[in-house]
């Protein structure tokens, strides 16, 4: 999608090098960084210059392209695997891409394995690149639905960022609303701030402006009255994990939008490629849930009056803060899934129905 | 309740001047500001250097002694009331007090008017301490029930600041906390942040620190997830204005903590002195909603690295904020009311049975 009315992807590889969008400088600052070294690809995960699940997923393939790069022993691709996987613990589409990788590179001694680890990452970015775009798709069916009854404007209402940002293009959540705009249909949508790390603002706000699409942010508190409003259609969210029987693991504040939509009877989408779904884990208590640095919260980074970056602390001095990073929907408050294959009911048997598993 | 070891009120009357702590620059800076007239007053509200509706009431009633030192002329008077009471929309308190001092004032042309001004605004004062102490003695009840059977740490979560920098003394939501910890039963405060003012970290972290209260500060979007852990024993919330029926208008983002806690059976408890009833309206559509300037979301103030306080802008240039600052958490989803008269139902009849109404 455009930045500054050029096309980019989140991700590629160019010259031996991979090459991101540092998404910690985003909005006040477009910066392509370039990893050299599967440490880099790690510590862009970590540090979340690259984010969301799909996109996680697609560094960490080509992390394993750059661990080629610089020793293919299998030893030093086993570990480089391994420390992928814990980099960060809730997104499950990290392990996803690195048992992808994994599969095709293990045993390989020949000196193919670096074109067929690369093959094997442009294949993993592509495949997500057409399922976001059949999410689109599916999900237009539903934002067109809404524009035939309503003739008017469709305000939906999204949660941290699922757009083409957390991807490699188009988005989860955002697909849909991108699809709806190229069609002309007149959408609006309530971007939540998404504290801690303000990614619905910093974000998904950033990426719709860029493209020409209405958006306004609001505090993460906002988004009940505005459904006592009746100021929201619909609602659409990403996921980092989506159990067998529909349970959503998404950004923190995803279930409370749930609850307030359920009560106001506002349709609640989630948007998610297959390969966010989590075919093991029976009980979302068994999802581990990622406790990341208190600092998150206590400081903020923006623009000073002279344009210069700042981070500055906004809490107490003495105060304790603790920053938990997802939390789990309940099934019975997903109205639907918009797969890549369909939508379906959030439920075992609607997940099976599409996916034949 | 205790800044730095010395025990403070929010506000009081001193050589002709009104004090007040100015709470826009908590917790960063404690500064003591004189309010000279009454457009030092309306100033004060507008900009939310006092907020909470008990301390909008007090500061308004001695606004309003203000204005009858600068000019006792019963239009003026007239005025200065009109222009109170439209200082800010949501708070009912402050039409309450307003009233309240103008019943005394209204057609008094004697040299006495200062004296009757005076009396009634600290009367307003002494008051709704004494009401904040009764919410603190009822509340309490029910965390030392929780904590009898419990026998560990009681986990509390609210909303906002209803602590006593909302009010006089004791506050509302953190008068019950604050007689448990004195009677020795061990609480723990989850502290809302509150975008986008940020009001739970800034001011229930701050004041509970002062008072030597374990509290952790969470983003917004936590509670959540923290029910769902059973990591909450309660909530308490305060309210800028309770309906008849139960209804209840509080800071945004209130809604959707009841909604968590019911989802979860965590009980829900607002608090509140019978100055924030609202008896005339019916239907909590009626309720004016304050929408405040959206730089409130898109700018952030706090400490440089030098210790400096700093403004900066955290949301994209091109992009539109929305600040609503209410929102009404229906009735059906709070457990009860803690009022100085007694805990009750959230309903009419529970709140006709105490009140007589």
């Amino acid at each position: 999608m455009k930045i500054e009315g050029k096309e980019y992807r989140t991700i590629w590889f160019e010259n031996n090098k991979v090459k991101i969008i540092d998404q910690t400088k985003l909005p006040h600052k477009f910066i392509i960084k370039d990893l050299n070294t599967i440490k880099d690809a790690i510590y862009s995960i970590k540090t979340m210059e690259v984010r969301g699940a799909p996109l996680i997923g697609a560094t960490a393939a080509y992390g394993l392209v750059l661990a080629v790069l610089e020793n293919n022993d299998q030893s030093f691709l086993k570990k480089s695997a391994k420390e992928l996987i814990a980099s960060r613990p809730t997104a499950i589409n990290l392990k996803w891409a690195v048992d992808k990788m994994m599969d095709k590179l293990s045993g390989v001694n020949s000196d193919k394995i670096l074109e067929i680890a690369l093959i094997e990452a442009n294949k993993i970015c592509e495949e997500d690149i057409k399922f976001c775009e059949n999410i689109g798709l599916n999900g237009l069916k539903i934002i067109e639905e809404i524009y035939n009854k309503k003739k008017n404007t469709v305000n939906i209402l999204t949660h941290c960022n699922a757009g083409w940002l957390a991807t490699i293009n188009w988005g989860t959540a955002t697909s849909p609303i991108y699809h709806a705009h190229k069609k002309g249909i007149p959408v609006h949508v309530w971007a939540d701030e998404t504290r801690p790390r303000n990614q619905g603002a910093n974000l998904t706000s950033y990426e719709l402006n860029e493209e020409g699409i209405k958006n306004t942010i609001i505090a993460d508190n906002t988004g009940g009255i505005l459904m006592q409003r009746g100021e929201v259609d619909m609602c659409i969210v990403g996921t980092d994990r989506t159990l067998s029987n529909g349970d959503v693991c998404n950004k923190i504040g995803t279930y409370l939008k749930a609850l307030a939509a359920f009560d106001n009877k506002v349709p609640f989408y989630v948007a998610l490629p297959s390969s966010t779904i989590d075919w093991e884990i029976k009980n979302y208590r068994d999802i581990p849930i990622e406790e990341r640095n208190s600092e998150e919260l206590s400081h903020m980074e923006g623009l000073d009056e002279d344009g210069n970056l700042k981070k500055i602390q906004v809490y107490p001095q003495k105060s304790k803060a603790m920053n938990l990073a997802f939390d789990v929907t309940p099934a019975k408050y997903v109205t639907a899934l918009i797969t890549e294959k369909g939508v379906c009911e959030a439920s075992s048997s609607g997940l099976k129905k599409l996916f034949n598993k």
